[in-house]
């Protein structure tokens, strides 16, 4: 075995043994690291901008796109934010130890469902060096060890980082070992990583599709990450037209690059002559390109200031992640459930309408993780649903979906307490 | 495309149109679909038997062994047995529509976090063929649609068996289609089927460790399985002397083919003179032979009249399934806690002791899905913890750990109600 894989085994079994310990460590511990951690961000910034600047120059200087470059970019500002985000979590309540469920049975047993941490958790992620605080905290607050693999492009950023965590959890308490870092960029390291099923007891992948096709085809334990999101409103007959056409902007406008922006709006042909137009004008101050099918074309192409083109079959289900909607006309409830249930990705879906009918039997229906009536689906976020802090969101049905939060990097042991029984 | 994978498909369709209405199906439908479902395995007995004879006649000429003809074979007393399980479904509580968590945000949004099924249900399954009934029974009672694939050697028991469950849930006005079953036996229509993850969103897999890890190994979907149960009894320096040898014997001589019996004895240092000879003259009663590490040995060797071997490395961490176990004395709890670490399959560990401070530490650190202190790890059981029916036992900590019950057949969604709120 070479000596780097070697390391990293070591690296992996100090994290398993300190997830022991971490388990059930008390939440005021565990918040007295993230606020160290929040508090030395700022007190080590200049070993963190300087470490920080020489990756910049070094990416800089080998080409790298202006957009990147921002990315890996830190500056006091974006420090402030990081130590910020990290008091957020720490404020959070503690997911862990809750009793679930618990009950006496007839024969004495004492059966408790306590939640308790998944163990250790991997994460492989880009160039964003914020994600090196985000994951370790999320991951200690909810009693995990971690295993971080950055970007070969922020190395120095992210070595600087983690050992201010480091010495931050040393400081409160925590376990020795609870926070590791490959600080190895051998790419080769990866497909090693995401073999150690044994060790790692979820991976959590952040960055493009690529890192994350890469991890879910090869890690060999669960994954978890962000998925893609086709997200359609439905307007109904019935729907509120100055509410519809304001939670289509808002859907389609206000963060058009994330997974739970609009993609399709879906309009019913009674009302499609009156709020086309309204919508089509609005959108266009945005900027925003409609992919017409043939009937919503027909109602908007007298409008020479509209950037319209005609629909092609592959704008359906399409995630557009741009200023870019697709728009069809249907004549029923039923044909915007069917044209949902073909193209969804099961991430968000809307219904704007006026009739609780309608609205309950979308709702009943539509098998998406988060379902809407009368709002936009912008709203599909750990922080808008009360949940605090989230590390994506989940269009899988198994473990969980919609946006996973602290609890949703916890799983749960029974916890049963006898005086001797035996089972009859 | 060939006809059987076009009808399969079909098949999948079907269950899949079936499983939109299932899924917000009032209780008392599914309830009734189950009650007719036992009134006419009864009624239906004689086709039922005849059925199966045909089955049991085939196997018997073709040199099926006694086990697994009798595994085959149904007669009045298992079509009872069958008829009061699926009643016991019937009288669960309903899993799905609870509303799990719900909050009404600052901005008037009112989200409710609600328990849906999953969806399609497959499972591939062997000889016997009151899985047929058990998992229909769960999968609606869950609210589940269900494709079922069973073993050729029991099709005809199968095909009538299945047309009592259609019948009956056609009866209670359940939607057409959601009890779908292959009766075409060729296998790689399994293959197909392990592929069709668009249609399926979880596989069970019922039978022996081949079929489990071929299910494992292919699927494309998720998949839960009874996982292998390598379980621990720890008994501490405190433990009282009558309920440990009571509970080692539960464990290991109630039902030893089952994963959730003993297959390690740990022994405290201190009492392992005296408990030894008192557990082992217990255990001997039953037949068991006794694999001794050197510390054990010495102290049982003398008694000639027991069954006791020197442990090998491959007892440590071997689920015996058979009236064997190993045993092993520890200086400490710390030890006992490292060897189970070490060994562990995640499934029931326990510790018997009568000091509180130990039975904490074992309950918080050892890391698997049932955690005993002062029990017989044969409790390990849905209708044990008053889950009801189970599907299985889970060892892996995504989704669900431990029994898998009604509501380990659901998954959730997010719904949102809101009055034209959009996202600032």
């Amino acid at each position: 075995m070479n000596s780097a894989i070697e390391e990293l085994q070591n690296k992996g079994k100090a994290a398993k043994a300190s997830s022991r310990r971490l388990a059930y460590l008390p939440a005021d511990i565990k918040n007295k690291a993230l606020e160290n951690i929040a508090a030395d961000i700022l007190n080590k910034k200049a070993e963190i901008l300087a470490a920080n600047k020489k990756d910049y120059d070094t990416a800089k200087a080998s080409g790298m796109n202006a957009a990147l470059l921002d990315r890996l970019m830190l500056d006091e500002s974006r420090l402030q934010g990081i130590a910020a985000d990290t008091r957020s979590v720490a404020a959070l309540p503690d997911p862990i130890g809750e009793t679930i469920e618990s009950r006496t049975m007839p024969n004495g047993l004492k059966i408790e469902k306590r939640r308790v941490p998944l163990g250790v958790i991997g994460t492989i992620y880009e160039s964003r060096p914020n994600v090196t605080v985000d994951i370790s905290a999320l991951c200690l607050k909810s009693g995990n060890a971690v295993i971080l693999r950055g970007g070969k492009e922020t190395i120095n950023s992210n070595i600087a980082i983690v050992k201010v965590i480091q010495e931050a959890c040393r400081k409160a308490g925590m376990p020795e070992g609870c926070v590791q870092f490959i600080d190895n960029t051998d790419r080769s390291l990866v497909d090693h990583l995401l073999k150690m099923k044994d060790i790692i007891d979820l991976m959590i992948p952040r960055g493009g599709a690529g890192l994350i096709k890469t991890v879910r085809d090869n890690a060999a334990m669960p994954v978890v990450a962000g998925g893609i999101g086709v997200c359609h409103t439905y307007v109904d007959k019935t729907a509120d037209m100055d509410n519809a056409v304001a939670i289509v902007y808002n859907a389609k406008v206000q963060r058009p690059t994330v997974c739970n922006a609009l993609d399709t709006v879906l309009v019913h042909a009674d009302i499609a002559k009156v709020f086309l137009p309204r919508m089509a004008a609005e959108l266009n101050k945005a900027g925003v390109e409609l992919h017409c099918d043939e009937r919503s074309m027909a109602i908007l192409e007298g409008d020479k200031s509209l950037k319209i083109i005609p629909a092609v079959s592959e704008d359906w289900g399409k995630e557009f992640l741009a200023l870019i909607a697709a728009v069809k006309v249907v004549d029923s409830l039923d044909e915007a459930l069917e044209h949902i249930e073909r193209y969804t990705s099961g991430h968000s879906e809307a219904i704007l309408t006026g009739d609780d009918a309608a609205a309950d039997r979308f709702l009943n229906e539509v098998d998406a993780a988060c379902v809407y009536a009368n709002a936009s689906t912008r709203f599909t976020d750990g922080s808008q649903f009360g949940l605090g802090a989230e590390v994506g969101i989940s269009t899988q049905k198994m473990h969980a979906r919609g946006p996973l939060g602290l609890k949703e990097l916890a799983t749960y042991k029974w916890i049963i307490r006898g005086t001797g029984q035996v089972r009859l």
